[in-house]
């Protein structure tokens, strides 16, 4: 058997050993059933406890409340960049969004297949290093979006911005869902894909305020609205079962590991070891954000000589240090540092990238 | 560890065990990566392999001729029941279909939203026990929808119904997708949820011929192109890659087990080993389906004496004979006995029919 890597991939990415192993373990035998989890009905009450469990462990570790409506669905989060203004439009008011990097330019090209979209901030015209500072929305808005972290860049909000009191914020959180403790409350809509943050790529989770799942118009298809799901506890059609049952799973292994507060006092001390690194490389290395927009799960830098770069990916991968290669947008290096990335591994890569530096500059 | 059950389960279904210890072999380490198959990134060299192989299997077994694409999305068959009209759909052209149960109405249902729909023949007023006879589409039409095997009702098309030249035949081949050779050239195009015949939940495999790609209007979100999804051999969102990799290992393992044709051979002979226990029962067991249209599938059938039929199920379940219990639309029980089905399990839950009757006529 091959050794473990340490998985610095920005989606798909690393999930945590003990749930891997647990999901091994009952691979062909899902709570005594004699089955897989992936063979046993969707309708069965094995399964049905499974699903609960996991809307529940969301519930519980992101604190949201009852009012909220959390839904399992497939399609990925670019299936939401539709559905939000799907569901959210009110004819004759327009959406605002803010423009961060990538996926917000994805939701926005989606938006406006539904009507007026302004985009109140963007940090475009400097190739998206920065979160826009003092953001607020407008009044008289269908809704408000802005993309929490951007995986590409490597930049993440520090700040919940202003929104009028009538105005739901939407975030997508599919890249750092969970990294921090957040109010719920300040957001009328949440989605995540799984794939980044909380498990296996094939399932996004939305969380949404219960009160606006009656705004959609009647005329759309069955699939499209959110309030089918919703009545249905996700279960509408056949939901996407394995990849939920390994979002469970790293739900439970989640609370066991001290919940979101304790993610972030790791995470933030995760982002630490490897920004240091960059900041003391006198230029060898140079981070793509500002230091005010630092994401804690995207770490992206660049080499002043861009001819190492190859090399010190390279580096890296016969070392086990896998899936450093910047996004082609931004180029140079990035190293993802999830929820389920531990510190070790930040640390080795530290380690490496300090000794790169000494070899090649 | 629990035995393992026979799992007659109408979908997720069950899977072939090769398949299963197979994947939870490389669990861990998928491809000699140090990484699962869960983990690694879908842009990596690895993944781009697996979705091919799987892609090039489905050519091979179903013979998918070069001028159609194969797709992998997520989002379940439910969603090709928009995506089918959205993207076929041509101005003041109605939109024939066949409505041979629940499958079929729901698919009818959502093409309503996009345009007018006509519903040329239909089994409804017969309880759904039979396929409509000699079934010809319209001229002038903008496509024909048939589903071609109907979980529900147990009932399943052994016929190609009649269509214009011009016209695109689609097919959701949910629940019978390569239960016997078919020639892809009938059709427009073709879907199959993943969960019963092929693989697990939260994929579904989409064969459409490339002409008919450029026929989605323009003002439609990204993401329900199918055009979109063919011009990025299905990766321009991350894929729900669990499910594709069970699909690519169960498509293998069909393979090395014979093929389609293969299928069909033991498909036949598994059924008939069940419609004859039924047959011979003198009327303690009653199928649902009439003969010339029944389900190699799905076997359903309900007791002279529905205060058994609950009785039956139950002593299947004390037997590891497990999902029995018929749709609640049919009421009484079905065993669905798709490829993954062995003749040996099929055999067992004769056995145990044939003894019920006996103890309990």
């Amino acid at each position: 058997m091959t050794k473990r890597v340490y998985n610095f991939y920005a989606g798909p990415a690393t999930l945590p050993l003990p749930v891997l192993e647990k999901a091994k373990d009952e691979f062909l035998d899902f709570a005594g059933t004699g089955m897989s989890v992936m063979e046993i009905s969707h309708r069965s009450k094995e399964w049905m406890k499974a699903m609960d469990d996991a809307s529940n462990l969301a519930r519980e570790l992101m604190g949201i409340p009852s009012e909220y409506k959390v839904l399992w669905l497939g399609g990925g989060a670019s299936s939401q960049f539709f559905m939000v203004p799907l569901n959210l439009q009110i004819p004759g008011k327009p959406m605002e969004y803010v423009n961060t990097g990538g996926w917000s330019s994805k939701a926005i090209k989606e938006a406006k297949y539904f009507g007026e979209v302004k985009v109140i901030a963007s940090s475009e015209d400097d190739n998206f290093t920065h979160i826009p500072k003092d953001v607020g929305f407008s009044d008289n808005i269908a809704f408000a979006h802005i993309t929490s972290n951007n995986t590409l860049y490597g930049t993440e909000w520090s700040y919940v911005p202003s929104v009028p009191k009538d105005v739901p914020l939407v975030c997508d959180m599919s890249s750092n869902i969970m990294d921090r403790p957040i109010d719920v409350k300040d957001y009328g809509a949440i989605y995540a894909g799984a794939q980044k943050n909380l498990g296996p790529a094939g399932v996004t989770l939305v969380i949404v305020r219960e009160d606006l799942l009656d705004r959609v118009p009647e005329k759309n298809p069955t699939m499209h609205k959110w309030k089918t799901h919703a009545e249905k506890d996700s279960m509408f059609n056949t939901p996407p079962v394995f990849p939920i049952y390994i979002c469970k799973l790293s739900l439970e292994y989640l609370k066991e590991n001290g919940g979101v507060k304790e993610m972030e006092k790791r995470n933030v001390e995760k982002a630490k070891v490897l920004y240091d690194v960059i900041d003391a490389s006198d230029g060898f290395y140079k981070g793509h954000a500002k230091p005010d927009s630092r994401s804690l799960m995207n770490v992206t830098f660049t080499l002043a000589n861009p001819e190492l770069e190859q090399k010190c990916v390279d580096g890296g991968t016969a070392r086990g240090l896998v899936g450093l290669k910047g996004h082609r947008s931004v180029g140079g290096m990035r190293a993802s540092i999830y929820n389920a990335m531990s510190l070790e591994g930040v640390k080795k890569l530290a380690e490496y990238l300090k000794e790169f530096q000494a070899e090649n500059q």
